[in-house]
Protein backbone atom coordinates (compact mmCIF):
# COMPACT_ATOMS: atom_id res chain seq x y z
CA UNK A 1 0.00 0.00 0.00
CA UNK A 2 1.06 3.52 -1.31
CA UNK A 3 3.03 5.14 1.71
CA UNK A 4 1.03 8.82 1.03
CA UNK A 5 -2.30 7.38 0.54
CA UNK A 6 -2.14 5.18 3.67
CA UNK A 7 -1.50 8.95 5.72
CA UNK A 8 -4.86 10.07 3.56
CA UNK A 9 -6.86 6.85 4.79
CA UNK A 10 -5.55 7.97 8.37
CA UNK A 11 -6.90 11.64 8.54
CA UNK A 12 -9.89 10.03 6.92
CA UNK A 13 -10.59 7.82 9.72
CA UNK A 14 -9.30 10.27 12.38
CA UNK A 15 -12.17 12.92 10.91
CA UNK A 16 -14.77 10.61 11.07
CA UNK A 17 -14.29 9.16 14.72
CA UNK A 18 -13.83 12.83 16.02
CA UNK A 19 -17.33 13.44 14.05
CA UNK A 20 -15.66 16.11 12.11
CA UNK A 21 -16.83 15.14 8.86
CA UNK A 22 -17.24 12.20 6.43
CA UNK A 23 -14.66 9.78 5.64
CA UNK A 24 -12.54 11.93 3.52
CA UNK A 25 -8.73 12.63 3.99
CA UNK A 26 -6.28 14.11 1.62
CA UNK A 27 -2.57 14.39 1.40
CA UNK A 28 -0.61 16.91 -0.48
CA UNK A 29 3.07 15.56 -1.25
CA UNK A 30 5.87 17.49 -2.90
CA UNK A 31 9.87 16.17 -3.88
CA UNK A 32 8.70 12.98 -0.89
CA UNK A 33 7.70 15.50 1.30
CA UNK A 34 4.18 16.16 3.01
CA UNK A 35 3.17 19.82 2.22
CA UNK A 36 -0.17 18.91 3.87
CA UNK A 37 -2.76 16.68 5.18
CA UNK A 38 -7.03 17.20 6.24
CA UNK A 39 -9.63 15.67 6.35
CA UNK A 40 -13.36 16.49 5.93
CA UNK A 41 -14.48 19.79 8.05
CA UNK A 42 -17.69 20.16 7.32
CA UNK A 43 -19.40 18.99 10.29
CA UNK A 44 -17.08 20.78 12.30
CA UNK A 45 -16.88 24.28 10.47
CA UNK A 46 -20.16 23.88 9.31
CA UNK A 47 -18.48 25.18 5.95
CA UNK A 48 -20.09 23.14 3.06
CA UNK A 49 -16.55 23.29 0.95
CA UNK A 50 -14.35 22.18 3.74
CA UNK A 51 -13.89 19.10 1.62
CA UNK A 52 -10.11 17.10 2.57
CA UNK A 53 -8.84 18.25 -0.89
CA UNK A 54 -9.78 21.58 -0.69
CA UNK A 55 -8.58 22.06 2.59
CA UNK A 56 -5.19 20.14 1.84
CA UNK A 57 -5.15 22.84 -1.20
CA UNK A 58 -5.24 26.20 0.79
CA UNK A 59 -2.71 24.70 3.23
CA UNK A 60 -0.24 24.31 0.99
CA UNK A 61 -0.80 27.31 -1.29
CA UNK A 62 -0.12 28.76 2.16
CA UNK A 63 3.24 26.25 3.19
CA UNK A 64 4.24 27.23 -0.14
CA UNK A 65 3.23 30.47 -0.65
CA UNK A 66 1.69 29.89 -3.80
CA UNK A 67 -1.38 29.14 -5.92
CA UNK A 68 0.25 27.02 -8.43
CA UNK A 69 1.22 23.81 -6.85
CA UNK A 70 1.86 22.43 -10.27
CA UNK A 71 4.83 20.53 -8.68
CA UNK A 72 3.06 18.62 -6.07
CA UNK A 73 1.03 15.06 -6.16
CA UNK A 74 -2.74 14.93 -4.13
CA UNK A 75 -3.63 11.41 -2.46
CA UNK A 76 -7.03 11.60 -1.94
CA UNK A 77 -8.95 8.84 0.13
CA UNK A 78 -12.23 9.08 -2.47
CA UNK A 79 -12.38 9.85 -6.25
CA UNK A 80 -13.00 13.30 -6.18
CA UNK A 81 -16.40 15.37 -6.22
CA UNK A 82 -16.70 17.89 -8.90
CA UNK A 83 -16.10 20.67 -6.73
CA UNK A 84 -12.23 19.20 -5.40
CA UNK A 85 -11.59 18.33 -9.04
CA UNK A 86 -12.35 22.12 -9.91
CA UNK A 87 -9.79 23.11 -7.31
CA UNK A 88 -6.98 20.89 -8.00
CA UNK A 89 -7.50 22.00 -12.16
CA UNK A 90 -7.57 25.86 -10.39
CA UNK A 91 -3.94 24.40 -8.60
CA UNK A 92 -2.68 23.05 -11.22
CA UNK A 93 -2.08 20.17 -9.60
CA UNK A 94 -1.00 17.27 -12.41
CA UNK A 95 -1.36 13.91 -10.69
CA UNK A 96 -4.25 12.49 -8.30
CA UNK A 97 -4.11 9.23 -6.43
CA UNK A 98 -7.83 8.23 -5.29
CA UNK A 99 -8.80 4.99 -3.04
CA UNK A 100 -12.18 4.35 -2.84
CA UNK A 101 -14.35 5.21 -6.23
CA UNK A 102 -17.53 7.31 -6.63
CA UNK A 103 -19.41 3.88 -6.50
CA UNK A 104 -18.00 2.77 -3.41
CA UNK A 105 -18.90 6.59 -2.24
CA UNK A 106 -22.12 6.22 -3.44
CA UNK A 107 -22.71 2.86 -1.30
CA UNK A 108 -21.42 5.05 1.77
CA UNK A 109 -24.34 7.25 1.03
CA UNK A 110 -21.97 10.20 -0.69
CA UNK A 111 -23.72 10.60 -4.26
CA UNK A 112 -20.97 12.28 -6.29
CA UNK A 113 -21.97 10.89 -9.66
CA UNK A 114 -24.86 12.22 -8.81
CA UNK A 115 -23.42 15.87 -8.49
CA UNK A 116 -21.19 15.42 -11.64
CA UNK A 117 -24.23 14.57 -14.00
CA UNK A 118 -25.33 17.95 -12.56
CA UNK A 119 -22.31 19.92 -13.33
CA UNK A 120 -22.93 18.60 -16.63
CA UNK A 121 -26.36 20.30 -16.92
CA UNK A 122 -26.36 22.76 -13.78
CA UNK A 123 -28.95 24.41 -15.31
CA UNK A 124 -31.30 20.95 -14.52
CA UNK A 125 -30.11 21.53 -11.04
CA UNK A 126 -30.46 24.94 -10.15
CA UNK A 127 -32.36 27.96 -11.19
CA UNK A 128 -29.78 30.06 -12.98
CA UNK A 129 -30.82 33.46 -14.38
CA UNK A 130 -28.63 36.39 -15.78
CA UNK A 131 -28.81 39.54 -14.45
CA UNK A 132 -27.29 43.01 -15.38
CA UNK A 133 -25.14 41.19 -18.01
CA UNK A 134 -23.38 44.25 -19.53
CA UNK A 135 -22.48 45.88 -16.46
CA UNK A 136 -21.03 43.03 -15.67
CA UNK A 137 -19.16 42.42 -19.32
CA UNK A 138 -17.62 45.64 -18.34
CA UNK A 139 -15.66 44.34 -15.58
CA UNK A 140 -13.61 42.47 -17.49
CA UNK A 141 -12.67 45.58 -20.06
CA UNK A 142 -11.21 47.19 -16.93
CA UNK A 143 -9.34 43.96 -15.78
CA UNK A 144 -7.68 43.69 -19.50
CA UNK A 145 -6.94 47.68 -19.10
CA UNK A 146 -5.59 46.89 -15.83
CA UNK A 147 -1.57 47.49 -16.53
CA UNK A 148 -0.32 46.25 -13.16
CA UNK A 149 -2.75 43.13 -13.13
CA UNK A 150 -1.14 39.51 -12.27
CA UNK A 151 -2.72 36.37 -14.53
CA UNK A 152 -3.64 33.39 -12.14
CA UNK B 1 -30.74 46.70 -12.69
CA UNK B 2 -30.79 44.21 -9.75
CA UNK B 3 -29.66 45.38 -6.50
CA UNK B 4 -27.95 42.37 -4.83
CA UNK B 5 -26.04 42.16 -8.34
CA UNK B 6 -25.10 45.71 -8.12
CA UNK B 7 -23.31 45.02 -5.07
CA UNK B 8 -21.64 42.00 -6.25
CA UNK B 9 -20.23 43.84 -9.52
CA UNK B 10 -19.38 46.46 -6.39
CA UNK B 11 -17.36 43.73 -4.62
CA UNK B 12 -15.34 42.38 -8.24
CA UNK B 13 -14.38 46.07 -9.14
CA UNK B 14 -13.22 46.49 -5.14
CA UNK B 15 -11.42 43.83 -5.04
CA UNK B 16 -9.77 44.07 -8.83
CA UNK B 17 -9.04 47.88 -7.88
CA UNK B 18 -6.89 46.26 -4.97
CA UNK B 19 -5.25 43.71 -6.51
CA UNK B 20 -6.62 40.96 -4.54
CA UNK B 21 -7.59 38.96 -7.32
CA UNK B 22 -9.76 39.00 -10.64
CA UNK B 23 -12.83 40.63 -11.45
CA UNK B 24 -15.17 38.28 -9.47
CA UNK B 25 -17.97 39.05 -6.37
CA UNK B 26 -20.59 37.56 -4.60
CA UNK B 27 -23.12 38.04 -2.60
CA UNK B 28 -25.80 35.64 -0.39
CA UNK B 29 -29.16 36.89 0.22
CA UNK B 30 -31.71 35.31 3.15
CA UNK B 31 -34.80 37.16 3.56
CA UNK B 32 -33.99 40.39 1.96
CA UNK B 33 -30.93 40.65 4.38
CA UNK B 34 -27.28 40.22 3.15
CA UNK B 35 -26.07 37.53 4.54
CA UNK B 36 -22.39 37.35 2.83
CA UNK B 37 -20.46 39.63 0.44
CA UNK B 38 -16.95 38.67 -0.99
CA UNK B 39 -14.58 38.96 -3.85
CA UNK B 40 -11.95 36.98 -5.74
CA UNK B 41 -9.20 36.85 -3.56
CA UNK B 42 -6.74 34.37 -5.20
CA UNK B 43 -3.60 36.88 -5.73
CA UNK B 44 -4.38 38.19 -1.62
CA UNK B 45 -3.82 34.72 -0.22
CA UNK B 46 -2.19 32.96 -2.55
CA UNK B 47 -5.26 30.16 -2.57
CA UNK B 48 -6.31 28.74 -5.23
CA UNK B 49 -10.10 27.78 -4.09
CA UNK B 50 -10.29 31.79 -3.37
CA UNK B 51 -13.16 32.26 -5.74
CA UNK B 52 -15.56 35.11 -4.65
CA UNK B 53 -18.38 31.86 -4.43
CA UNK B 54 -16.56 29.95 -2.32
CA UNK B 55 -15.71 32.45 0.29
CA UNK B 56 -18.81 33.74 0.24
CA UNK B 57 -20.33 30.75 0.71
CA UNK B 58 -17.82 30.04 3.60
CA UNK B 59 -18.81 33.32 5.16
CA UNK B 60 -22.60 32.41 4.68
CA UNK B 61 -22.46 29.33 6.47
CA UNK B 62 -20.61 30.86 9.39
CA UNK B 63 -23.24 33.35 9.77
CA UNK B 64 -26.06 31.17 9.80
CA UNK B 65 -24.52 28.20 11.64
CA UNK B 66 -25.07 25.59 8.82
CA UNK B 67 -23.91 23.83 5.69
CA UNK B 68 -27.41 24.14 4.59
CA UNK B 69 -27.91 27.27 2.80
CA UNK B 70 -31.07 26.33 1.37
CA UNK B 71 -33.19 29.27 1.71
CA UNK B 72 -30.81 31.29 0.26
CA UNK B 73 -29.88 33.12 -3.67
CA UNK B 74 -26.44 33.66 -4.78
CA UNK B 75 -25.40 36.96 -7.04
CA UNK B 76 -22.11 35.94 -8.64
CA UNK B 77 -20.40 38.70 -11.15
CA UNK B 78 -19.84 35.98 -13.47
CA UNK B 79 -21.15 32.82 -14.49
CA UNK B 80 -20.02 30.22 -11.79
CA UNK B 81 -16.89 28.04 -12.55
CA UNK B 82 -17.38 24.12 -11.51
CA UNK B 83 -15.62 24.57 -8.81
CA UNK B 84 -17.78 26.84 -7.19
CA UNK B 85 -20.97 25.24 -9.02
CA UNK B 86 -19.83 22.52 -7.15
CA UNK B 87 -19.64 24.43 -3.72
CA UNK B 88 -22.87 26.01 -4.95
CA UNK B 89 -24.67 22.55 -5.08
CA UNK B 90 -23.24 21.04 -1.70
CA UNK B 91 -24.53 24.04 -0.08
CA UNK B 92 -28.20 23.57 -1.52
CA UNK B 93 -28.47 27.05 -2.80
CA UNK B 94 -30.82 26.99 -5.30
CA UNK B 95 -31.00 30.02 -7.05
CA UNK B 96 -27.97 31.84 -8.67
CA UNK B 97 -28.00 34.90 -10.50
CA UNK B 98 -25.44 35.51 -12.92
CA UNK B 99 -23.84 38.58 -14.43
CA UNK B 100 -21.10 37.60 -17.02
CA UNK B 101 -21.80 34.91 -19.07
CA UNK B 102 -18.21 32.15 -19.62
CA UNK B 103 -17.87 33.68 -23.28
CA UNK B 104 -17.66 37.32 -21.70
CA UNK B 105 -15.19 35.55 -18.83
CA UNK B 106 -13.34 33.57 -21.58
CA UNK B 107 -12.81 37.30 -23.51
CA UNK B 108 -11.88 38.36 -20.18
CA UNK B 109 -8.78 35.83 -19.89
CA UNK B 110 -10.38 33.49 -17.75
CA UNK B 111 -11.42 30.10 -19.48
CA UNK B 112 -14.36 28.48 -17.50
CA UNK B 113 -15.61 26.96 -20.58
CA UNK B 114 -12.18 24.89 -20.64
CA UNK B 115 -12.64 23.71 -17.43
CA UNK B 116 -16.18 23.03 -17.72
CA UNK B 117 -14.71 20.22 -20.38
CA UNK B 118 -11.95 19.34 -18.30
CA UNK B 119 -14.44 18.71 -15.49
CA UNK B 120 -16.54 16.44 -17.88
CA UNK B 121 -13.49 14.11 -18.24
CA UNK B 122 -10.76 14.70 -15.69
CA UNK B 123 -9.09 11.63 -16.89
CA UNK B 124 -8.02 14.14 -20.25
CA UNK B 125 -6.74 16.75 -17.63
CA UNK B 126 -4.82 14.95 -15.27
CA UNK B 127 -3.34 11.79 -14.36
CA UNK B 128 -5.68 9.97 -12.10
CA UNK B 129 -4.22 6.68 -10.51
CA UNK B 130 -6.20 3.98 -8.02
CA UNK B 131 -4.30 3.18 -4.92
CA UNK B 132 -5.00 1.81 -1.69
CA UNK B 133 -8.86 0.89 -3.23
CA UNK B 134 -10.21 -1.87 -0.77
CA UNK B 135 -8.55 -0.36 2.23
CA UNK B 136 -9.76 2.93 0.75
CA UNK B 137 -13.64 1.03 0.65
CA UNK B 138 -13.49 0.14 4.88
CA UNK B 139 -13.76 3.50 5.49
CA UNK B 140 -17.56 3.91 4.08
CA UNK B 141 -18.59 0.23 5.66
CA UNK B 142 -16.70 2.43 9.35
CA UNK B 143 -19.25 5.23 8.06
CA UNK B 144 -22.21 3.54 7.96
CA UNK B 145 -21.63 1.32 10.74
CA UNK B 146 -21.14 4.74 13.25
CA UNK B 147 -24.27 5.26 15.35
CA UNK B 148 -23.92 8.87 15.86
CA UNK B 149 -22.99 9.93 12.39
CA UNK B 150 -24.87 13.08 10.87
CA UNK B 151 -25.78 13.31 7.36
CA UNK B 152 -24.61 16.62 5.43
Amino acid sequence: MNHWMSIALMEAAEGMDRGEGGPFGAVIVKDGEVIARAHNEVLKTNDPTAHAEILAIRKASEALGTFDLSGCVLYASCYPCPMCMGAILWARIPTVCYGASMEDAAAGGFDDAHFYAMIRNPHTALDLRPAGTEKAKKLFERWLAKEDRRLY
